[in-house]
């Protein structure tokens, strides 16, 4: 039996209760990574000592001193900065680069109150190139990316939350991968100090987690907003739009199947409705990849003069391709113009949509999966958070994704949890 | 007889011709310095041995590896990124901080050819405290800030270029003061990666210079979009319109006689009509003020909680004062969108409009004097050039700005050129 730690939920109410101490928390997480590092890699800086201390100091705090997060363990994304910590970037460039200062997201969740257990592995730059870590629900295949530590770690059992960043599907398509929530807020809600750029258009800081009560005040925390973030309860027969986007014959065909049968039952006690989207959003994809190449060559100057042998053979291909995107830049962002603008029309009266995530279950190691069906969303800068509970062809997880207007989180959240809530009671009628 | 270096333009003439090599033009900087740094005090951090070993090397390059800014040396805010210097933010907490990388707007200008010469003096974090520096013109007044060493160093001779950053008026506000030309490009036109942000949704980095042709090939540089940066060249009666705004009357009295009557000359020969701003266009400077504090609350949110006792007493001030502005927040942002909206009408037929930069000369080194009327500008993203040559009653400098539209810089660029151009001759014809 593999030790894991219990949701956030959970351990705040164990720990306000006084039946466990933050130490013993720690602990937990400690163990529970022990047990199976060596298979997943999803760490790439651990200081045991450190945390521990870090426990001790929150275990001595005054109750009326405990901030929302008291306690709650978080892995850290190694390209969002940490002062106690190294942080890598996912390349040799930035081997032993030891920031100043914590990101922004960093110092809010530390000032509530968590504990940063350690720097999560990502892909390099936050891109294509894998790093070492393997999915919990099998081994041989990716946990996603670029958020890949987090999603690992999560799903792992071996903290109940941890930062990821998402530039076109680094938050969505990893917690899907991995059977996770993964929740991207609203573009611009947490901020991105201390984080190392990618696509500033695009970069957005989001949390992967066990459950969305956590993340709900994870990213209160982090963009000093509770509200906004609280889940909105859509009450008894909630108007969801079921979105199967221009992209749904990219999804494997078997797992179409999976995802409609799916809907269906939760069309039994649900309100869902299909949705198309207007023609005009078909475009979103490629405009996504050419806006994110074109910064990505930005954010990317100096290494690329300076240490240009030391980017990966993967990134310098992307590099090369991303630089004939310049000319299509302008009609690209024009097209995330208009189709914003169209956005709040298109979702009329419902809550939010519900759409695919993944093409379908986490493909080998090698690479890590197509963020195809998440980079429409990222470019939009809508809310959108990956929800757990389906399966696939090989009994893998499988993703949807709810997604609702820009601001409204609380709202993409409450559907998350809702949806996931009858999945999973969907799976236990048929005894699975 | 205090030695200075030549403009730009006249720099990459000599160096072109053979006249002069780079380790001279580097001497003659260090040389401008020596002179004057005791009384200014312009420069943070200055390596007289690591800027002569460039240059050596960009001596011994073949013509044709030479870049457009070949030899050129530039000054560096010190909020700015350099792997090779330290950078300090204007704040003890950072003293002795070294970036692994260079920020991507340094990283170009090395690869197009600059020499850095050194980290220049910024306020702290750029915001209200003034560093030591001086004025040039006038040494017990104020450069402005928080582009303070910049604007010192172009206006004594002592570097062609600056780096300097705009987030209320930073580097219109400094040009004004010390005299020198000073551009805040298109919003996002130069990227953010490696600066230390204050408000990520107004934070512009651009140049401070000595001629505008220069600063036109810098900024096309730290773009990498060169046509997007070259001075239009407006015809022979170019329209013009003259913007008093509506924070004229702020305007010290003496000064604005000195404003209408130089426009009043102008208009000899330009096209320069008078332009009232769309009535909402009022709300702008409050607004910006809103924005910028609340995102400034964000970006600092590691320095409060760890280093509050290290910030100073001013700027505890302005982000006490910023929290109560948290509820303003959605209303700000609204009225730029719309003033943003109505921003192409407002300029109709016109080529750029001209407007007060400054509320007067430089007052003394207390404070950097108010960016009151750059903040309209920067809150909606216009390209906007400082344009010297106007003098005040003091017989320092006073402002003027051209403003463009969004995306227009060469516009700007070509004005800010013109309107110069036509001042100094007025000046002559007076026989000043």
């Amino acid at each position: 039996m593999t030790a894991t730690v219990p949701s956030v939920a959970e351990l705040r109410r164990r720990l306000d209760a006084g039946e466990i101490t933050v130490v013993e928390v720690v602990r937990g997480c400690l163990d529970a990574i022990a047990d199976r590092e060596e298979q997943l890699q999803a760490w790439v800086h651990l200081d045991a000592e450190l945390v521990l201390e870090r426990a001790r100091v929150l275990d001595a705090l005054p109750p009326e001193r405990r901030g929302p997060l008291h306690g709650v363990p978080v892995g850290v994304k190694d390209i969002v900065d940490t002062a106690d910590q190294p942080t890598g970037h996912g390349s040799p460039i930035y081997t032993g680069n030891e920031p100043d200062a914590d990101a922004v997201a960093v110092a809010r969740l530390r000032a509530a109150g968590a504990v940063v257990v350690g720097k999560t592995v990502t892909t390099e730059f936050a891109l294509f190139q894998p790093g070492p870590t393997r999915n919990p629900h099998g081994i041989s295949r990716t946990p996603g990316g670029s958020s890949s530590g987090s999603a690992a770690a999560v799903a792992a059992g071996q903290v109940p939350l941890a930062i990821g960043t998402q530039t076109a599907g680094s938050i969505v398509r990893p917690a899907s991968f991995c059977g996770v929530f993964g929740a991207k807020p609203t573009f611009g809600a947490v901020p991105l100090d201390g984080v190392k750029l990618c696509s500033p258009s695009l970069d957005t800081v989001g949390l992967l987690g066990s459950d969305v009560d956590g993340i709900a005040v994870g990213l209160g925390v982090m963009a000093d907003d509770p509200e906004r973030f609280r889940p909105v309860d859509l009450g008894e027969r909630p108007r969801i739009g079921f979105v199967r986007t221009p992209w749904w014959h990219e999804v494997e065909r078997g797992e179409r199947g999976r995802i409609e049968t799916a809907v269906e039952a939760l069309a039994g006690d649900l309100d869902v409705v299909e949705v198309e989207l207007p023609a005009e959003f078909a475009g979103l994809v490629d405009a996504q990849q050419v806006v994110m190449g074109v910064e990505v060559l930005d954010a990317l100057a100096f290494e690329i003069e300076h240490h240009g042998s030391r980017l990966s053979a993967r990134l310098r291909a992307y590099l090369d391709d991303a630089r004939r995107m310049r000319d299509e830049f302008d009609q690209a962002v024009a097209l995330r113009e208009s189709c914003r603008r169209q956005l709040d029309a298109a979702f009329g009266e419902l809550d939010v949509w519900l759409a695919p995530s993944v093409l379908g279950e986490a493909p080998d190691a090698a690479t890590t999966g197509d963020p195809l069906l998440c980079r429409p969303w990222t470019l939009l800068g809508t809310p959108t958070v990956a929800v757990p509970g389906l399966r696939g062809g090989d009994g893998l997880p499988l993703g949807l994704q709810t997604i609702a207007r820009p601001g409204d989180d609380g709202r993409a959240l409450g559907a998350a949890r809702l949806v996931s809530e009858r999945l999973a009671a969907g799976e236990r009628s048929q005894g699975r």
